[in-house]
């Protein structure tokens, strides 16, 4: 195990590449490590001096007495492979590469990272980057700033991972114009042996950090970041992440539904549902959600109360919240009571609560100490507005006490200020009331505190395992292997399903026209024509599909048809057979369910009704395999479809719970099979409450890729309660 | 006509209600507008005092010796009407009533209101307020800041129009500290007499203001507004607008569809989308849609170029791209060859450019020298971090001289500092190039604009106007008022619609059962038998259709079924008779298109498509009546069912031609008649292309309010060209 503990708290730091000369990132970096006033001793290793800034230098790293936890190296990058090798002897286990033109240049970069990574790995090293900008340690007991670019931040529990060393620039700034404490800062780079998920790792158990912030642009080991944030959750540290990168839709020629509506960025989407982290699109919001969780308390519950000296900001806060999913709260009649003997007649003694323009502190205090008491108030917001009464100095000194003597009652504020920066930021970022700019900030900051304190309070789930019959798969998916195709049949895709307790609409093969009427018949009028052959894929499209056939009349017509069709559309397709599918006439709703897998992240199941649905607004849910039951229940909660399927109107439900045991069914088959690359069930037909589905078409593709690693959910053997 | 000239530009100003008390509002304004170098004369007016701050104090308006054009009137409530009528006396063609307690506290405060109104129109005086901060002109030539908490602000050609007092300080607030300069400000507080409007038409012809910013938690005079706003975007005046205050949805029972899904603010929506008004939701936004509107150029196009020295800025401006609509400019040849020869090899030459950590002034500017010549860059944006090769001082000029010598590119910057206030950002403010902390907002604002310049280049059209049969409907509407009815029955429904030119599937009325059959053979069978009462809204909950009935023993039945269900489930409905309808079997898709009063508006037309695309996804646009073509075309294209409707994955396509002009005869009818309160055709049946629409259910009911004021359209008897 390589441990971070030798990047973030080291005794010892030699930098290798130390200069005296200005403005390289040799002298940067070893000037900023003396600045940082760093708790251990550091060491500049350059030939061409004997000390650097009147620190002893040292040739090479090998030539310094003393054990060396951490190398910065610094040095030009062809010879920082030479550089490792010596870092390697003299056993440093955490090496941070500065030096840039590596993996993200190609070519020659990449074989030289390659090698890098080889020494790294052989040696046990701890290797961030390269291309980065360094690391961060505010503790007081390490005190570390080892970067080019960075000025050492205040302390705080806000830790940052940045992939890319301009954000990590913009967001450390960012954090110092909007007085946000850190605890570490990484810059990851290329992350060649080091990625966001051995940090996460790291952090988890380091007291200092509360709260991880992230810039990714890709994730590089999805199972192990799931189980990472999993952690992270169960010691109540909320990740928040902006996932940048442009999408790969499109780039990949699909064969499926689900393969055409699923993507990379889908399947971070799921990722980070299944694990409550955070997401968020910009810096700004990174920051805000930072400096909230950071500060606040856990709210109780949804229900907040809003007091401002200003009507429209009161307005301004009542849209935000419906529009974020909070509640107004209702006050309570002792409460209207109490504010309207304190507050003057023209105050609006409900909520949002107008103390108006006039209130100086001692009002807005009568105010609290009123509010404090009405047991619907789950949080609280100041949005005061300077007036020539008030005096904002006051008014946060009292907030912070109020603040100090209810502890369990989040506070957010807006206090206005015509001054850049006024003095009582600080108050109150001391006392954890996070102050932003408007009001609609507070409340969505509230919000996403809110829904995170509600995902990681939910008990945890175990991955539900079925009795299948594994052998029969196999041997489909081995005689479609054998034959060097890709695609399985129709039959083929209804076995696979079979043999994993996915019931489809009752069928039969035939080669040929005689045996087609022995099947029509053995299934029973009216039915279902369709062509089987490996080359046709949409069947509909070259007339493959013949339904509602009556008697032996219409079966002969559309066997015909099919036929010729086929012959004048797809003359070179090789035809296998008919299937003859009974004709459902059950009274039902279509939905569609597959699987898609995507590179790294194992398994992406799609869900949704059919029809215009799926097709044009996109109604679908996604997650990744293996599911939980929650996971099933919410992707189907998740559509607007589930309006439909629970009973809209008045009309009668359909049965949801054996959805939940197909989409698990479904789970646990691509999770077995991971060579099992798109699958479709399209349609399904879903009966009645308590009256099953059914699978009406399949489809499915292999692949020989086998990259693919799901996320690690405890399994379970027993089946669980019911939906709720 | 009140003007607003004697409030933005006195020559002379009375303050009654100047007071030496510091801290009060007397004294407040009558300082402020010494102070703010009021080019004018300003007389203190309160009979306690011989002057005020060293100004020759008079006990009343009427004593002083000189015309007045402003008073300021700062005296308590009680004392207003009085003051107000002295004003009259003097000749005063202009107040600011900044005093409170008026219609905001209801009551007696209402009946005070309803005074200074009568006063102010009966002496044509231009009343702003009452309940507001006051107004700023910052014009050299008057240089008035006549309010009680705001300081002079920077000059500029933004015109900020506050509903809200406290906003108002915000808003000023957030131009200061972020150096955006203001033409005027006013905050109208009550609205007394003048609104929103009057300023804007004001505005309209002020050289100075160059955008307008608006904070309304209403708008009083949707008509004149809309006037307005079509005036001001002639004059490529941009309006940006917060709309607050919560949604009266829910608050009203409504009959319809229609009326269900629709809400004042959707009607809201619909006035602003008609008439290109910007309506953002955040104060943040309002002021960088301003900061953009007043730098900017028009932007040729929607193709943007990102240049910057940090990768992950790059992937972030994609993304952002992306999801604002524009696109990243694809280079000429050329462009990446010289782009090539111009940058390091591990430079990214395509777009994003990536000019990477160690480029300096002078590549920035080689960069873009080539760039500008690529005909396929529509605008730019420079996003560059600090590092220790960036001198952002030398950056930002080599900006301003790009920007100078290329006045038709857009230019848009994130220079990026460590300081709170660098000098830069002045230099790139008088240049015209707005810098934001983050690239998503250069795109946010940027795509904000190019929708704005492409809605003003739209070319003006007319109200089409058809000839149509007014009395019919007339008589109808006589019947239904002299009966004392409000619902129309769906026959009476049928006739106006069909009075307009909609055109009804065939059908008969039959009192008993023996006209019954005499009408299912004139009409011929299959058909609809459905009840007739105007006790009856919904006729399927009570069991009254029944469909597809293929004979007269089919018919017999329903007649039976359907009087024996009404008799059960509603005993009391008065039964008129029966509807024989075609059952109409011809392939086709159903809308669903309407009309909702909204108080104040005029009429909201729907349209959508039905069953879930309306319940469900509430799939459905709403514009205001009249509808221009234009307007009915927008529309259907702004749902999804438009997909759907131009022939969905190659299926045929409907006939959206005959929709528009069902929505213009619609609009046309409830223009004529604004006592048709709601009016739902749910559904009509669209046939394929050019076969036409029928209108299979309808029904309508009228109002006695006659409040409604549609906007006012130019109308032309012309019929238009086909669609896009």
């Amino acid at each position: 195990m390589k441990s971070l503990k030798n990047i973030f708290e080291p005794k010892s730091i030699a930098v290798i590449g130390a200069s005296v000369t200005i403005g390289s990132v040799g002298n940067a970096v070893f000037s900023n490590i003396l600045q940082s006033n760093f708790q251990g001793a550091v060491y500049p290793v350059n030939p061409k001096y004997n000390s650097v800034m009147s620190v002893k230098a040292y040739a090479e790293v090998t030539y310094i007495p003393y054990p060396i936890d951490l190398a910065v190296i610094c040095v030009p990058r062809n010879a920082v492979e030479n550089v490792m090798k010596q870092c390697a002897e003299k056993g440093v286990k955490g090496i941070v590469v500065i030096t840039a033109g590596f993996k993200e240049i190609g070519g020659a970069g990449k074989k030289l990272e390659d090698e890098i990574i080889a020494i790294a790995n052989k040696h046990d090293i701890a290797l961030i980057g390269p291309n980065v900008l360094g690391i961060i340690n505010t503790q007081k007991e390490i005190s570390l700033n080892a970067n080019f670019a960075l000025k050492m931040p205040r302390a705080g529990n806000v830790a940052i991972i940045s992939q890319s060393g301009a954000i990590g620039v913009v967001a450390l700034d960012y954090a110092h114009q909007h007085d946000l404490g850190i605890s570490k800062f990484v810059s990851i780079g290329n992350k060649a042996v080091i990625d966001e998920s051995d940090v996460l790792e790291y952090l988890i158990d380091d007291d200092a950090t509360k709260i991880v912030t992230m810039y990714a642009e890709d994730i590089g080991h999805p199972a192990k970041f799931f189980e990472m944030a999993n952690k992270a959750n169960a010691k109540r540290k909320p990740i928040i992440i902006i996932k940048n990168g442009t999408s790969v839709r499109g780039a990949i020629a699909t064969h499926s539904h689900t393969g055409a509506l699923s993507s990379s960025d889908t399947a971070y989407d799921a990722l980070f549902a299944q694990c409550g982290v955070i997401r968020v699109e910009t810096l700004a919001q990174l920051f805000e959600y930072a400096k909230g969780f950071t500060s606040l308390v856990q709210p109780r519950g949804n229900r907040i109360v809003v007091i401002t000296n200003g009507g429209g900001m009161g307005v301004i806060a009542t849209d935000s919240a419906e529009r974020n999913g909070l509640e107004m709260t209702t006050f309570e009649p002792d409460t209207i009571e109490a504010l309207k003997k304190a507050l003057p007649p023209t105050a609006n003694i409900h909520n949002p609560v107008d103390i108006i323009g006039d209130a100086d502190a001692q009002r807005l205090n009568n105010v609290l100490s009123i509010i404090k008491k009405d047991k619907n108030a789950d949080a609280i917001i100041v949005s005061i507005l300077p007036t020539s009464e008030t005096d904002m100095d006051a008014i946060a000194a009292n907030l912070c006490d109020f603040a100090k003597a209810n502890p369990d009652m989040p506070i957010l504020a807006n206090l206005m200020s015509l001054e850049p920066e006024p003095s009582f930021e600080q108050l109150l970022e001391k006392a954890g009331i996070p102050n932003f700019d408007f009001p609609e900030t507070d409340i969505r900051v509230l919000a996403a505190m809110i829904k995170y304190y509600e995902w990681i309070k939910l008990p945890h789930v175990e991955v539900t395992k079925f009795e299948v019959n594994k052998n029969e798969v196999r041997k489909v998916l081995d005689t479609i292997i054998k034959e060097k195709r890709i695609h399985l049949s129709e039959p083929e895709s209804y076995k696979i399903l079979g043999a994993y307790g996915m019931k489809a609409v009752d069928y039969r093969f035939a080669e040929n026209w005689d045996n087609t009427i022995i099947a029509a018949d053995q299934i029973g009028y009216p039915i279902v024509l369709k062509i089987v052959s490996p080359d046709i894929l949409h069947k509909i499209d070259v007339g493959g599909v013949k339904i509602n056939l009556k008697d032996e009349n219409d079966l002969k017509k559309a066997f015909k048809e099919i036929t010729e069709s086929i012959k004048n559309k797809k003359p070179e397709a090789k035809i296998q057979g008919f299937l003859i599918q009974k004709y459902f006439t059950e009274k039902g709703i279509e939905i569609i369910a597959g699987a898609n897998g995507i590179k790294g992240f194992g398994s992406l199941i799609m869900f949704g009704l059919g029809g215009t649905f799926v097709e044009l607004f996109k109604d679908v849910a996604f997650r990744l395999a293996p599911l939980t039951r929650r996971d099933a229940i919410n992707m189907i909660k998740g559509t607007k479809g589930y309006q439909i399927l629970k009973g809209y109107r008045g009309q009668s439900s359909y049965d949801i719970e054996s959805i939940v045991d197909y989409l698990l069914r479904l789970s646990q088959l691509v999770t077995d099979f991971p060579e099992i690359k798109e699958l479709d069930m399209n349609p399904i037909k879903v009966l009645d409450d308590n009256k099953g589905i059914i699978v009406m078409d399949a489809k499915a593709i292999i692949t020989d890729e086998k990259d693919i690693s799901p996320l690690k959910q405890k399994i379970s053997v027993k089946k669980e309660t019911v939906i709720a």
